[in-house]
């Protein structure tokens, strides 16, 4: 798919808020620590993150293959994580902590997940992508690849973020 | 909405099936474990399970509010769940046994999480409903419902059963 | 699936309301009036429609189906009009007329459609369910169905409804 | 978004292919006619269309804006597209003739529309992008873009092929 049509100027957000996110993501929403999801980059229209397989995190035990409810709880995540970055661009006249307390009015509406393919391999890559975001709601694109590159789930989903 | 319009008899499935199913959705099916996700009852047409708030499955620590991708993961448990009932009932003529193996040749196909109210309170309550059942292809609409019976998410996925 | 847990009385509409509605979405809707869209009944949890099966509406000519974008089509007016019943239902201490003026405020935000079964046969019946009326954002789940009563599509969607 | 891990190679198809899929696209899809719907490219992994503003797809009469409807019924028109494409891409081996009746076995099982910004303008340009091409399974993505280039609405759909 062709760039996002984001209005929003490249951005370069500071060292504060980067963490401040990361910490947000990676150790207060308590499940995404099961998860061990890792944020790898924070961009004002595109984030990046990586999990790593677990025996935990199998469906049937038969088959070493990711449960598709952690790939669902992983791209829920991300797309939380690309609208946040937005919100933060858009609001770089706010101080970091400022801009990360807008995180307490985000909120998933809803969200779609296309299982691709089988979900093996040692990690996984995550990206994160914002097609819009408004005064009230926002949407994002996610994806989920395996270790060599390969599309293994897409998602999308609609955030409510006043 | 109104009854599905399930062409297929009521059926009365047979213990070794319904502990069979129940062992691999509660044991077998790593992830579920983790969840505690438990069976309540097997019907051709309608399952019934339900899961406890733990500390392990929260979102941001703030809130003592279940994570959107815990609720994903248990809806898709309980559409697979509702497509597995069906198939069940489909091949009566079978012997349990290998009924309960034609779960290994079920997929999601994708997911959708409809976030309603915030998933608060000490226990939930899901429903899965097949709506559809093809020779390739099946359909089932979720439920997760509070301790009070309030509904705070619905779900709709698609299958492949072959 | 269970009887919606809506906490709003049973409300009998005013003749003038009922037939405001009617008129936004059988005729104000240009695009309805092309699907001939009818409105049956509309009560504050639940609204009722019919189309007519028309050669223009037809998807591939070799076949005698209804075309899958006019069902979404269908869906998404149902769904649409589920959630101004709901908002109607909620201010009726407003005049009719005021109610009916916030139908400008309402707007989709995503609708999934599934396909179940070819769309054959003379007329379809369609059902449109609130599932919830927030302050700012409404779901609905939607139902289309075949002259015999199957079920022929189901469909759920997200509104903003400020 | 990244580019799509293809494995399929790159492919010229010939014209009496191209012209085929044209022909089934803008013809003999009757409803697709009324839509106007135009297909602009087609290639292996990716096809452009086309359709313009006309009164009669409008939703309210009050706004000039596209009816929601028609959006869900031009991005199901332009993933269908993409999913031929690709099947034709697949079987080079076979001549055009027997690559187009392919079409036949093709059918949509659900998709999700998301709409972003009003569609307002004289045009408006569709992207279908194939994400898998499996054996049975298909899945695409789609674009509905002014004619400012801005994207207004994001579709996902999944098909059964065999």
């Amino acid at each position: 798919m062709r760039r996002n049509d984001s209005t929003l100027p490249s951005i370069e957000f500071e060292d504060e808020f980067v963490d401040g996110l990361r910490d947000i993501f990676e150790r207060r929403i308590v499940f995404n620590q099961f998860l061990q999801f890792t944020v790898i980059s924070i961009r004002h229209d595109r984030v990046i993150g990586r999990m790593f397989h677990r025996p935990e995190l199998v469906g049937h035990f038969s088959y070493n293959r990711l449960h598709g409810g952690v790939i669902c709880a992983a791209l829920d995540a991300m797309g939380g994580l690309a609208v946040m970055a937005a919100i933060g661009a858009r609001h770089m006249d706010e101080p970091p902590s400022r801009r990360l307390s807008r995180f307490g009015r985000l909120g998933t509406i809803d969200i779609r997940t296309d299982f691709l393919r089988q979900a093996t391999g040692n990690y996984f890559d995550l990206v994160g992508e914002i097609v819009r975001l408004g005064s009230r709601l926002a949407s994002s694109r996610m994806e989920f690849r395996g270790a060599d590159g390969g599309l293994l789930a897409i998602g999308c989903g609609s955030f409510v973020v006043s």
